[in-house]
């Protein structure tokens, strides 16, 4: 855990309010980390309506597993994190231990083990031991309240430096629908998918599919367009949960629907963007956009070209508006682009037109832009009506620092 | 520039022969750099047949513009390199001084500006003065000597903190046939191509397209298998140059081919791994190795995964056996891979088997393996026959130190 919070962290968390039949305890369980809360329990009473998204790694953990597999039952009487340990690469170790774990939690929640999700996050490679899940599942399934949103997102940090929360009302049919999440970081941030866990919570009444349509849809702008390091992990898990207490369900095609969409990718996109701001020594949140591409797809893979190049991110850091290594970015991304109809900007200045130094550009002015603490890139290509923006951050010698030493 | 020299930098430097026919000449001609050389003039006469392979950036330099338009007539009489400044994104005034500098070269040497090579490494987007070409090219003609081959390596340098110089001897047909080759560095190394610039010399006598078959297989397990920080370069160039005084003609096909062949790609290599071994901040140099995968295709994207990873490479730097970030590596790769036939080793020592830690691993052995300069990683995929290797170094806080701060 890193000693100084992210400069980039926000002035204020999102205030989660309590959801009718969702409660939510933690326990230091001393599964690695010492004098910390490690362990979270979230209960639905009744069950909720679940949908997921999941690490596109072909050497997943076996958390992941678990929750692939239970996923087309659509239901969730429990959900299980712990950080510190990743239960990733443990062989039938592993797998024994996250069916130890949703048992113990099943047995206290009073449901069967395919209830339970699970996620775990920290070292790879470990076995996990099933006895503090064993132990204190119980005491935690009784003591359990709704009101510790804040508790269950600092529960699950490992190298984060601040709690990740993040709340949005919207009113559906007359009704208020909460639509609320928490998250962590920090290292192996990237899409396919975001490299992290996450945990969204809503009171709307919807089915899993669809469900699941809207978290798929969500993740596009949000945790599948963010990355750190380019780095994925085995762990990736986004779990969205449904109790339905707040009124008429609400179907795919409607405009309810839509609605609900929409708040459900603002709060992905304020989870992703702290997770962002939250990478490993960040300084400086940096937004790439690309326009002008053949297609969206094409304008992505130049985007995280650029967002994930070593050169652009330490120039970065170096406040120094380096925009030969966005054009060399651009250049091996290996999409289609022509370097006599390449523009670039650094928020405002123009630096670079049509194929060269932008004439009227000033080096001084886009040197005293790069000084700032939220900074943009955008790239337009000239070939056609393609474009996708991602966030980074910058590459800075904390992030040596903290991954050249994360487990000694 | 750096100011210490990489601490894997080769106690000796190559003593290059001079080559009949090849002269070479250096000069401070100011580009960029102050009180160093930074423009080289190796003038081939009679013209030595020449082979190349480039960037596979989508925007190339004007140098790399210029020289695949005059390589396919298979005939150099120079080649001019400057330091301090690429010409790349320099639209069409990069293009009209890479033509004024080749006149300039054609001029001093009495050839045809056609006949004439370029590269430039430095800087992206600032406009390349011509000026000091047509003011030192016909000097340099003039003083050109063969025995300056230590001289060249040093005029091409940039952030490299050693020149890079290989020599071998092969006999053919009784003959002693010499290839040599000089090149730089040090960021923006990663495959496709080799993302530097390295020239090799030699007295064979063999055809332009026998040189590029030649060169284009040497380049496969020797500069396009080396990463640094996978950003690749605008103005990435290899040239080969062959006199042809030293005998018959070498021909595709034959045992001669197949022994010149092999000093080429040994030639190659040599100079692919100083160039790692003078990566920006590299500590430590790292092969990777991947067996066992479906294709060989597969191996090798698995390896540079391995290779490029963030968290991998500061887990070298800070001396840590994690291989769990192997396996994170392994599984973003997006190749077949069976996280059950996984193994792993450092060195000589097994961390892993079928998808769990070895019952044997020793941490402590591999952490004491883990001080020394020269790692290998191996994974073992148990899948097919396909295997690759691949060549890095570690990602330290100089390189964040040494990037951050490049342009000021």
């Amino acid at each position: 855990m890193s000693a100084s919070v992210s400069p980039l962290a926000p002035r204020e968390f999102a205030e989660l309010p309590q959801l009718e039949g969702v409660r939510l305890a933690t326990v230091a369980a001393g599964i690695r980390y010492k004098g910390r809360t490690d362990l979270l329990l979230i209960a639905f009473d009744p069950p909720a309506t679940v949908a997921g998204v999941f690490t596109r790694s072909k050497c997943p953990s076996a958390p992941v597993d678990w929750c692939r597999a239970q996923l087309s039952r659509g239901r969730a009487a429990g959900l299980v994190v712990n950080s510190g340990n990743a239960n990733a690469f443990t062989g039938a170790k592993g797998e024994a231990a996250a069916k130890a774990s949703s048992e113990a939690a099943a047995e206290a929640l009073g449901c069967q083990p395919e209830d339970i999700f699970l996620a775990s996050t920290g070292v790879i490679g470990e076995p996990l031991d099933p006895e503090p899940f064993r132990r204190h599942l119980g005491p935690l399934a009784q003591e359990a309240r709704g009101d510790r949103f804040r508790e269950a997102a600092e529960a699950i940090m490992t190298t984060d430096t601040f709690p990740k929360l993040a709340h949005k009302e919207v009113t559906i049919g007359g009704r208020t629908v909460n639509v609320q999440g928490i998250a962590k970081g920090a290292g192996m941030i990237a899409p396919d998918m975001a490299t992290m866990l996450a945990f969204v919570f809503t009171d709307a009444k919807i089915s899993p599919m669809a469900l699941q349509t809207a978290l798929s849809e969500a993740v596009k702008t949000s945790f599948n367009a963010i990355t750190v390091d380019s780095d994925t992990s085995t762990s990736d898990t986004l779990l969205a949960f449904a109790t339905g207490t707040a009124g008429a369900e609400i179907v795919p095609g409607s405009a309810d629907f839509q609605s609900f969409m929409e708040a459900l990718t603002e709060v992905c996109r304020s989870l992703a963007f702290q997770v962002v701001k939250d990478g490993e020594g960040a300084r400086k949140f940096l937004e790439v956009t690309v326009t002008g591409a053949e297609t969206d797809v094409s304008a992505k893979t130049i985007a995280l070209s650029i967002a994930n190049s070593p050169l652009v991110k330490t120039a970065v850091a170096g406040e120094d508006a380096n925009w030969g290594r966005v054009v060399m970015a651009v250049g091996k991304a290996g999409e289609p682009a022509d370097r006599d109809r390449l523009a670039i900007w650094f928020g405002p200045h123009r630096v670079a037109f049509e194929g060269a130094r932008d004439p009227d550009y000033s080096e001084e002015a886009a040197s005293a832009y790069m000084k700032g603490s939220e900074l943009a890139v955008k790239v337009d290509l000239g070939l056609g009506t393609g474009q996708a923006t991602v966030w980074t951050c910058d590459l800075t010698k904390e992030y040596v620092a903290i991954n050249g030493d994360y487990r000694s």
